[in-house]
């Protein structure tokens, strides 16, 4: 039984600080590195690419809205073929960084609202898979289990990874509660646990009715930004492996003994 | 007796055009196309690519300043390692586009205030040429004739290019005058045709003081953004054609017949 | 019978111009001018505010959201609070350079998205309404005849002015047609001018759908980026002299014989 | 015998936080608040004044250069009009919060990179003045002791106030030391008291050679954004206090009790 860990990372930007990257890297297995719009800058991403190379983290383009003050959160009306335009320079961008260092493009997940929004909207998922595809073929696209994106990406012959969330609350419908509402992030350790343990053994999670939904997941992304979340990860990555599953990036080969 | 004519291209930003780019493109060999930080945007650089592929005119990323209200005009204190950065990032975006549409990235030109800054100083040279080594090893830089570009790119093993101003007035030292300065730039189609003449066929320029300086050029920049751009480059281009010069991009294999 | 001609000026951007501001200004007699977040800048806000004094044309704060590559036309998911602080600081800054030329702030008009929004959100145009309220007291606030905009001012006790559209088409309901649309803006000084004199003498409009809605306005607004814009706007003002409609600043005393 | 404390504070942006501004309201007397150019958002600011109005601490502005990524810290090439427009606009902005909140704009004091040149250059220090001047009559202009902002303040017949630093060293010439030199800053609460009650007392301050120089404040600047800022704040205010110092904002009347 294995399961991807993966994370926002490289979301500083200038003289501003945001998240624990260090600490973090130590205990995810997949980091989502933002490419300058929506958060990070040119010097962040070299720096960060370092770091995921450093400590054996496969890495990732996090392409987001033009949006520094709304830390990519807040939608803006594009076209496709703009959002198209807009996920291809920003995976350029990303990727150059990765082969100065030598390490491969694994993925690409969208950030914030362009994840929200492309997670139920056909045309956008497309228009993202699309980059995808002539950006980074090899790549892996990551959206929200059973979204567009997923069925964008298969439709286009791309790699997918199925994500669900640590500490984020569910609709009936599988998609994340808003984060205008009070209930949608869980904040304590053992809640964080308890619904990562059931998206991993019994692929399912509580939704915020207390309703259950199956939820088959690849990867499981714990936020960067929140308090305590590198100390988190590493206690449920503990308690996961004394269960024998192995956190595993998700690009790893199936026979990977890393 | 060969000569490129490269202009900057892809200069405008979301609603605000500027330049008549359709028309450059038909008479110049080499488009430094803007990589959105002092101009232009993932839009613009989109259609841009696609455009110079449509003429047969050869792309270079046109990196500046993180400055569109100073046009990259404005020099902005950076150590060289942030420079490295910079560049590495804008050559990325424009690269993968340049990939998703099967043109090569010929060369590397740094815009306006990087490129005087670059020309004089030998550390922001080196940081552009590492970049350049290191993101686009088979890209030739451009810079201006006997600049610090281009003893940095030879340093490397870097393939460069020699640039002359086909529109701007040089000083006695071989810099160009400040767009400050009220004579600096050439107005009339007589006055620069005569500048191309003397660079193309003596090898020579004439000083704002009247003096002539050896100058040898690679390639020679029309400006994209000055009135009649496109027309005088046309004229130029037709009567060097007609004393036997071949306007080429100045990657054409030698026995180019282009 | 009087009428005022608005439109949007100020909008160019460091090195990019937009519209020809100095013709239009000879037409109109209000000024929306742009205050340096979805165009504009501190420079070109200086040189506009100089410009409608020495043309006598009426000033008014065109703020809109941050978002320059989209020239504002782009909604942004803002709070209410936000976007009265937003609308604040916009007022405030270009209130400044009216108080340094002397000339009052005759009114606040919200931009692109933001007026689009706020024509039927009520709590948009509310946070706006009081944003002009406690930043601009005797300002005029602008909207969309019948929009809440002007339910939302007459409630805060602020003057409002009802504004139609020379260019656009209106739906059944009295909206504008999204700019996406084929038909959403007319081009020809005859369509033109037919809907300035139906609005002026029938105070009432022609819909998309052919059908006839009553239209009470206040100002009509000609846009400052189409072509030919100014030369139409002159002809519709001698045409409407020739009826003896004063067009006149919507701020000026009833009385006002200018 | 009395002193005023001040430090640069609101310069969050959006979601990212930097300062401590909450626990450093209790310890000085005067705000220099980020006007959204270098530091601070429209959100920011609005919270800002309202927290100064609520500590009693006295509002200035801290006008910069549109430079977030640099924090304000990177020179730009502007000329003295430019720079005219860019501080009338930002003094604008952050006057509107504080005449909603019914607070004087007690100073300006322009920031970072924008402070070292005006300090020296006496166009860029005119041109701000008179920026005040036009924008802020009855603004005190806050610049580095006998820096050409004093001369130039005084010049046109503004309230002036010299500042002293808490925790930069100084050159023989009374500058500075560029952050980039290694002993730039004092990082001990010591070394800090020391300056501070050197500066106080005995109205001098000890270079990096370790030559004395004379240095009359009638402000000392504490970094908003160090570590422990706070909390060396309040010990030196303590310290002094002992020593029957008032620590007061510059623009009280002269027989304040506060």
């Amino acid at each position: 039984m294995k399961i991807d860990f993966n994370a926002d990372v490289g979301e500083s930007f200038g003289s501003y600080t945001i998240g624990d990257d260090e600490q973090l890297f130590r205990y995810i297995t997949s980091a989502n590195i933002a490419c300058g719009f929506h958060a990070g800058d040119f010097n962040v991403m070299q720096t960060t690419v370092k770091k995921a190379k450093k400590h054996g983290v496969a890495v990732g383009a996090h392409p987001g809205y033009p949006d520094l003050q709304g830390f990519g959160r807040r939608e803006l009306t594009m076209t496709p073929s703009e959002i198209y335009n807009m996920v291809v320079y920003q995976i350029g961008a990303l990727r150059q960084f990765c082969e100065i260092h030598g390490v491969p493009l694994q993925h690409v997940k969208p950030h914030g609202a362009l994840y929200n929004l492309g997670a139920v909207d056909q045309k956008v998922a497309e228009a993202i898979a699309n980059a995808v595809r002539d950006a980074a073929t090899e790549a892996i696209l990551f959206g929200l289990c059973k979204s567009e994106f997923i069925h964008a990406g298969k439709r286009l012959g791309l790699k997918t990874a199925s994500e669900a969330f640590a500490d984020r609350r569910y609709s009936d419908e599988g998609r994340l509660l808003s984060r205008q509402l009070p209930n949608a992030v869980l904040h304590t350790y053992e809640e964080i646990l308890e619904q990562v343990r059931e998206i991993v053994f019994n692929k399912r999670v509580k939704t915020a009715t207390g309703n259950w939904i199956p939820l088959e997941a690849d990867t499981i992304c714990f936020h960067g930004d929140g308090q305590n979340v590198a100390h988190h990860t590493a206690l449920i990555r503990d308690a996961l492996a004394k269960e024998k599953v192995q956190v595993l990036h998700v690009g790893a080969p199936d026979d990977s003994t890393l």
